[in-house]
């Protein structure tokens, strides 16, 4: 895949190949730091929608690379929406920046800006689409703990249905050879049409309500927020959330090698008595996060694959 | 002139000539690149009231040079504002910082600021007074579209009362041997006392309502947003409104090299099918903003033209 | 004092070697300055309460030392924590930056982000506990400016009761030998608590509710904010306050070479007739607070002081 210059807006322009580059430059940083120095660089962070750490991981990245960040905030952003059309406010950024990180609360934003502007767009998220760096970042973890994605028991489990996480996630990972576990209370099941897409492609398929007796045969737990506002009623809440809260009694039936991985932030999805154990693998891959940047970032803005 | 260490208060302090440095030295790196290395020195972006393209372009012009940026925008100068002096604050934000750009609500609060500290301050805004380096922007983007700024036909066109951009703009350009065409509804016609400084200057100035009859001989189409909220009768702003919309059809009668220019941010004065004409030229004129500062920038804090 | 990879959480961890190893450092910054480059490292600003001046200033010595810094500001930092712990945000960050500033509502926050993570920790104030690089500040001006702290005569003058600066400043004062005199109305003395520490150790220690009678022996006067929030008849308030507003008039009766210290913002305890006066030092206070904070990075950080 050519990544000098492009825009990174959906996952579905990654092949397989382009998936491993990413992969494998990040794995590259991580032991041999930086290739490139983007100093003279700006990266504009453009957030039209609060996420911290999605915001500081970019930040963090192209800083490492010796680059400079401009921002704008939700706070700030809220004030120009009321002023401007998003493609007029990307094409004031482009006279600004070598690149655009782009979070927006509407589906096929990141698209949209990339006709307005001749510079790399990188989605951050739009609306609940995609958020195809945090899915690299996921993959990065995944393939990084275990050597390979092909041949992994890999559940995912929580809420399927709302997280943009999941959506992302899930349709890269059915490309690969592994047993796919959809773990979810029945009101928060992976939406039908992205579950129909999945089937179609390599991945074994296999929906459940319950972790319990699956827990002795997975590889990656992937587990994810369940939010009460998703309920109607609070009792229903109860009984489900509590068949999903993961704590050392549970991971006592799982594999030796059992990575627990989780999108962050946690509520009590996770209980912290789990995080000293080896599984626990959250914070990792919250760290992934900036290196996958830094590998895009230099890919991107360096053209440092491009000999 | 001596820009070196000076302040960037006003455009009355700026003679032709020294308009002219600027222009010429920001020509310069737009060419060649930035000329001095400003790492190690700390810009302040003080900013009391909300601006982010105004931020932003200081902010990255000064990242472009190798420097270093702290700020305070609108929200934290708020709880700021209730505490303490202006005084106070550029004081202790002097401690920190090796120049500041103040914006401010108060007219006069960028002079009264550089009494108090040593380092240079540079005006971002005071009020409805002046923009300076919004002003030095516009003259040159008009300086490098057409190689001259004498002999041109100006119009300024829209809300010519309240708009600070304006004000700063047409003093400036007054002292050039131009054709100066104001045009705005009666109730928003520049105030008496700027027209009248102005009249007593080199320019020809001509008052108008309507731009239809002049399109065909103006160079440079110079058009600010008209808020509704200045007119009492929505029916009086909706018929004038009317009239200053620029669209494909207007500039059918214009000159072949006709150039658009807006401080953005529009609403909708121009029409977006005009942005792919080759007189749409405010994106160009927002970018200039950076490379104008980046000017300033290397003459005030790095020294560049003292030799 | 090992400073190298530590963390710096309270006063009480510094011994007074600790204390003059920083301020000596600081010094030699100042005439000398920077001894290392922090470039390629990044630090994270945690700042869950508004400090605006504390939050510039750790930014502003990072950057003068070539480091690269990533913020958390009071806006964003409430929209966290509705979502996770601290424990789980520092670990977070942690995965993004080479040190934590953290300033938290919470007394004992930083201790506590100190025990989850395994980077340096610096205390920006916790609650109304400790705010150590305020209090390093306050001794290195003292220090610098009269070449010593053992045989002064320092006034700690305000609100003694509630003020986080008084707290961490006598304490670290009181083991010099020096005469503390303790300044304050009835109703805003220092705690008891704190009383009975500091009488413990070698300062002889002093209480008043007056200055004016002790304005002639005092070296140093450091005044803090009286609110008057803290007076439940406003008529109680006025009758205090007055006599503890600094003007020409009350320190016509000093020392030729008193230092007026002040850890800003002020209100009105200070006249602002006596900026212009050689006694007049908290802009020079509030500016060593950035020298000071550059001395603990290098060490911390840059491992300056190892040899």
């Amino acid at each position: 895949m050519k990544f000098s210059g492009s825009d990174v807006i959906s996952m579905q322009e990654f092949s397989k190949e382009g998936v491993f580059e990413v992969l494998s430059h990040a794995q590259r940083i991580k032991e041999e730091g930086p290739r490139v120095d983007l100093s003279g660089l700006v990266l504009a962070n453009l957030f039209f929608e609060p996420s911290t750490r999605t915001k500081l991981s970019f930040e963090t990245a192209m800083k490492r690379l010796g680059g400079e960040v401009i921002s704008i905030d939700s706070v700030r952003a809220s004030s120009i929406k009321k002023g401007e059309t998003l493609a007029d406010t990307v094409r004031v950024i482009e006279g600004y920046a070598d690149g655009l990180v782009l979070r927006h609360p509407k589906e096929g934003a990141a698209k949209m800006a990339a006709r307005f502007v001749d510079c790399p767009v990188i989605n951050a998220g739009d609306g609940s689409n995609e958020h195809p760096t945090q899915t690299l970042t996921d993959l990065y973890t995944i393939w990084r703990e275990k050597g390979r994605i092909d041949g992994l028991n890999i559940a995912v489990m929580g809420d399927l249905k709302y997280g943009r996480t999941v959506h992302s996630l899930v349709i890269p990972l059915s490309m690969f050879d592994v047993n796919l576990f959809l773990i979810s209370p029945p009101q928060l099941e992976i939406r039908s049409e992205i579950l129909n897409d999945i089937k179609r492609n390599k991945a074994d398929i296999h929906k459940s309500s319950f972790i319990e007796s699956l827990i002795g045969d997975i590889d990656i737990l992937y587990a994810t927020r369940i939010q009460e506002e998703r309920f109607a009623d609070p009792n229903e809440y109860e009984k489900v959330s509590g068949s999903y809260k993961i704590d050392k009694k549970l991971l006592n039936g799982a594999k030796k090698d059992l990575i627990l991985m989780h999108p962050l932030p946690r509520v009590d999805e996770i209980n912290p008595e789990v995080d000293q154990l080896d599984a626990a693998c959250y914070f990792e891959q919250s760290a992934n996060g900036v290196t996958i940047r830094m590998a895009l970032l230099e890919m991107i803005l360096g053209g440092v694959l491009d000999e």
